[in-house]
């Protein structure tokens, strides 16, 4: 199996989700694989880690090729401990996914499989995120087969430049129209709490809400993608510099 | 207090924080404040919210002109609770911090504090992040007053463009050097895990490690500034396209 690459997987929705499953059962033929991924769902984490309390992991399956970790942790501490402590050798790619839901535009800022990509691309490595835009523990994750294997061997082929990685963002349909590289649609949450009373113990609040397209004619964009059926490769740097503001602000700031 | 500016004040060390109190009377002469703050530590929440767990406020404290509230979420639950529910009008800026330790360079990703100022953007209100390169409770947060205010009102004055926010970071010292508005430096987190073992349950890893500088020679980082006693002013986008790499994808992608 030494010729195989070697990757390391997490994700948000926990090491039990579907998403992560097909992932896993997917690319082993062909890949020697890490998983270590949170032992409960955790999504809309983002780059949360966990810096005061202790951290476990507990080997949930092994095999040839194959070992699977679970992990109290944030997906961001997934990675940490993945590579601190568990990995055999340096990956050739480390691979956030399939998250169970839409990852694009604004969203990727509270992905925490976002926070898998980021974490990876933090630490030195190249890594992407695969997400599916249906909620649904159920999601039917068979259409993603064919591009979960030709973006995972294009993506180790290619690397990434330092501090980059790739938002992927999938359709919820059977079939694909293509796939378009774009930018991250500019978007906004709007109505996101509704509050409840709880019989003697006072109001308390859900976060829920609608995602509004602010820019919704650009074709350009990862929301316009998904709209028509495409698949969303969207290239994310963590340099967050907001460059054109630099000499703005050297004059009045 | 009607022609005073109205700010919105949230943290991630928690609403008895020093840092968000000194915040809180250095700016309330000169403002109505509506502060929703976490009501335990919330370090390294990055901009993670709750989707899943129900999120109460409670008013701490009412005054003239001020008011504030712990909420038990994240940094970001806090903004969106204190934006869907609270604030009695739209806020001139909403401010993170003064948080007690370094959140330049790559911590931005990490940062609760920054956090706010994400969210902040997200919801499209003009926004920054304080911080003090110092974790001690204790630390003294007296040489920041007169730039804290300066910085405030700038900010109110100049707006900020659309998916925009500044982080802001102050060298720990008595007297600086003057401002720098700098770039985010690359740097890199090491040796992040130490493993410990209990007595009959097992081993555990606590998180911890170095920053490491990955372009110390370069003069314009926010890194650079601080080690040279200058106040770091990161101006910091949200649309994290990698435009770069836009037309490299279209081609082989």
């Amino acid at each position: 199996m030494k010729n195989k690459p070697y990757l390391i997987i997490s994700n948000d929705d926990g090491y039990t989700a579907g998403g992560i499953n097909f992932l896993i059962e997917t690319l082993r033929p062909m890949a020697n694989l890490l998983v270590v991924a949170p032992d409960q769902p955790r999504s809309g984490q983002g780059c949360a880690f966990t810096p005061t309390a202790p951290l476990r992991v507990k080997l949930i399956r092994e095999e040839e090729g194959l070992r699977i970790y679970a992990c109290n942790g944030t997906p961001v501490d997934c990675v940490k401990i993945a590579v601190n402590e568990l990995m055999e050798r340096q990956p050739d790619l480390i691979i956030g996914g399939i998250n169970h839901g839409d990852n694009a535009s604004v969203n990727a800022h509270y992905s925490g499989t976002m926070g898998v990509a980021t974490e990876a691309a933090l630490q030195g490595f190249p890594s992407i995120a695969f997400s599916l835009c249906n909620h649904s523990a159920n999601a039917d994750f068979t259409p993603l087969r064919p591009y979960l294997i030709d973006m995972t061997f294009k993506a180790i082929a290619m690397g990434m430049p330092p501090f980059t990685c790739l938002n992927i963002n999938f359709p919820n349909r059977p079939k694909f129209e293509g796939v378009k590289i774009c930018r991250m649609a500019k978007s906004r949450w709007v109505n996101e709490t509704v509050r409840r009373t709880h019989p003697y113990a006072g109001d308390y609040f859900w976060l829920v809400g609608e995602c509004v397209d602010l820019e919704a004619e650009a074709t350009d964009t990862d929301r316009w993608a998904l709209a028509h059926g495409y698949v969303a490769v969207t290239p994310t740097t963590l340099d967050v510099t907001a460059t054109g503001m630099i000499d703005i602000l050297k004059g009045s700031f």
